[in-house]
């Protein structure tokens, strides 16, 4: 074998594409630290593996993979096969035609992006926001709009005040349901205003929605105002609820957004895999109840988790946060009530504790925000014991700043 | 449900990179076309459902899925997952940094086109070419330099005539082994010209090669030439071999570009399916004969189709075409011998006797070659009865123009 040097070769430069990708800030990088080796990792929204059906995919592949002719190793249509199409539709109450399959969420941002925002454009978002989301918009080198998030999501209040002063966004990032970091919820008279803006001022609204079946408050929203807009692309994915590593979601795109959706992805990686696809529809149609049962056992398990990791905080150290239990999602968003805390050197002394999140300070989009007197502590994953471990350890850390 | 009409808001308007997309121009959209319901179709690159390793992946799939904490549904990195990347890398004979694992083929190229190419670079590639490389190129708006395709792949010769003449392409698209469409194979002399010409004159060589294990006359010239050169993005996928429904591929890259296609992947989808990812590295390591087993039956199937195909085309059409058996790969590229034969109408003809192929016309990249004389036919999912039948059919589309 040749041996080849890892210095590039001078002469090639890298496309403005490339060069203007920047690199990860904090919440990218922050995972790749060294940590102790008992750390208990509150960083991610990860599915905890008990919840997943994982006995029923196996079963699905093995009647999949015994078809004649074994179409699920076959070259498949760009939207999505029709089994796990048709699904995916009526599930959200839409036509199929307007369901375009993905690998994951964030695949659908991304595609989102490229199909939506031209090069230098204006995009609001978020703020405190989900930093890859900005990375994404790196795709089409977008400029943000940052939009305050309050207690109910987005505040489509402060947007219009920014739309009347001549913004001029193509598009608009949000997560309407259990918000991410900050676990609000859009109410149903705040989607409809956002959608009369969106028509009124000619932008597409890109409602990402990972953690929306995760509800076990009150129930979500309706997505029948977000489905029935054709300035909204409403992205979800069964990462949050069948597991991370099919990568395997969905958008509801409008009509007349689809065939530029399909003509892009037809250049990346044609379909998603039709292998996962067959898996994931064959096992969601020959139990009709399968979906829904596993998440009735995934909100119960993650109800408990928040509750057990709000009381242990309030347990190991009384007063210091402002949290409460969210109604849905993976996350707790808490505050520090004592503004003398240095919240950076908080992370550093969890992280020597042995517990790792991630810091508030990783999500405003712009100014104006407290994130950074947050934590987004992630337990869906995290046994209860381990929680209640963490909640100790985080304790201790703040009393080395005397909390 | 809202009702949505079809009708785009006027206001809006598309990006450059969308509003840039051509159409399908016949390689796609003839697949579309009305045909006979009982036609039979030498239409894609398909492999034969009866030689790849169904059972075994359903095992795998099966064993996978049983793992304590199920790690095949969870995230995993961009790059790809260990047991598989090591598997490819010993197979390429490269270290295992250098493999980036893509969801087919098509993905590599597309991630390779965004890494390397600038918008509106010059891009050498095949004439003939495959052509939804073209169809590729159009995410970095590339203007291109088609380069003569002879009997052994892609002329180097006068590929560095066009560069001593001063052309200054960013890239090179060739497929190196059993061409597509021409089904020549570049010498071990011509790799070496085309990489040292890659080095002199800093461009990056796209090298496809997604039917480089289907050989079935003497094997495929060494991966040595190709994977020891920083200037040789090499792309392979299990598509053509373990089935395209996978979408499971991946590209050697030199160490210097994975980083930028690793931060492209990452905006992207982040990475390939966990679960497709671990089911073929866990049915390929389990039984490290399983790949060569597999290869070694679908190469006897394929020579056996290709052989069957020649002698029937001879049979039914004697002295008709210009065909020889290729050394691998899965298509025929039989030329016209009679120059007064209309191959349009041929093709026409063709499809109303009931067999549909991809005509000639639909390959070349520029002008001066003769591939409108040609005719590809793809044999690997087809039959011998079937293949026999087409080869009666295509006899009588001939005898239509009084051939």
């Amino acid at each position: 074998m040749t041996t080849i040097t890892d210095t590039a070769p001078a002469a090639l430069r890298r496309p403005a594409l490339i060069a203007g990708f920047t690199a990860p800030q904090g919440f990218g990088d922050a995972t790749l630290r060294d940590r102790r080796v008992d750390a208990i990792e509150l960083l991610g929204g990860i599915p905890d593996p008990a919840v997943l059906p994982t006995a029923e995919l196996a079963e699905a592949t093995a009647r999949v993979l015994s078809r004649p002719g074994v179409p699920a190793l076959q070259y498949s249509r760009t939207e999505g096969i029709s089994p796990l199409r048709e699904w995916i539709a009526e599930r959200e109450g839409v036509a199929v035609e307007r369901i375009v399959v993905t690998n994951g969420g964030f695949h659908g941002l991304s595609l989102a992006i490229q199909t939506v925002v031209d090069h230098g454009d204006l995009v609001a978002v978020d703020n405190p926001v989900f930093p890859l989301f900005l990375r994404g918009l790196e795709l089409s080198a977008a400029r943000i709009l940052p939009i305050r998030v309050g207690a109910e999501g987005i505040d489509v209040e402060q947007l219009g005040d920014r739309l009347r002063d001549g913004a001029r966004p193509t598009a608009l990032y949000t997560v309407p349901d259990f918000h991410n970091p900050t676990q609000g919820t859009l109410s149903e008279d705040a989607r409809t205003e956002l959608v009369r803006l969106a028509e009124h001022y000619d932008f597409v609204v890109f409602a990402d929605n990972p953690y929306r079946e995760l509800w076990y408050g009150g129930g979500p929203e309706s997505t029948r105002v977000l489905n029935g807009s054709q300035r909204v692309i409403h992205i979800n994915t069964f990462t949050k609820t069948l597991g991370p590593g099919l990568r395997l979601g969905w958008a509801v795109v409008p009509a007349h957004l689809a065939p530029d959706i399909v003509a892009l992805r037809s250049r990346q990686d044609s379909h998603s895999s039709t292998l996962v696809q067959a898996i994931v529809g064959e096992a969601l149609t020959a139990d009709p109840e399968l979906f829904d049962t596993t998440l009735g056992r995934a909100r119960a398990l993650y109800r408990d988790r928040a509750q057990t990791l709000v009381a242990a905080l309030e347990r190991e150290a009384p007063g210091a946060f402002d949290t409460t239990v969210p109604d849905g999602g993976l996350f707790l968003w808490p505050r520090l009530n004592d503004e003398t805390l240095d919240a950076d050197r908080l992370a550093l002394d969890a992280s020597a504790e042995g517990v790792e999140y991630q810091r508030g300070s990783f999500f405003p989009s712009g100014p104006g925000s407290d994130a950074d007197r947050h934590l987004r502590l992630a337990y869906g994953h995290v046994p209860q014991a381990q929680l209640e471990e963490a909640a100790a350890r985080l304790g201790r850390a703040l009393r080395r700043q005397g909390a």
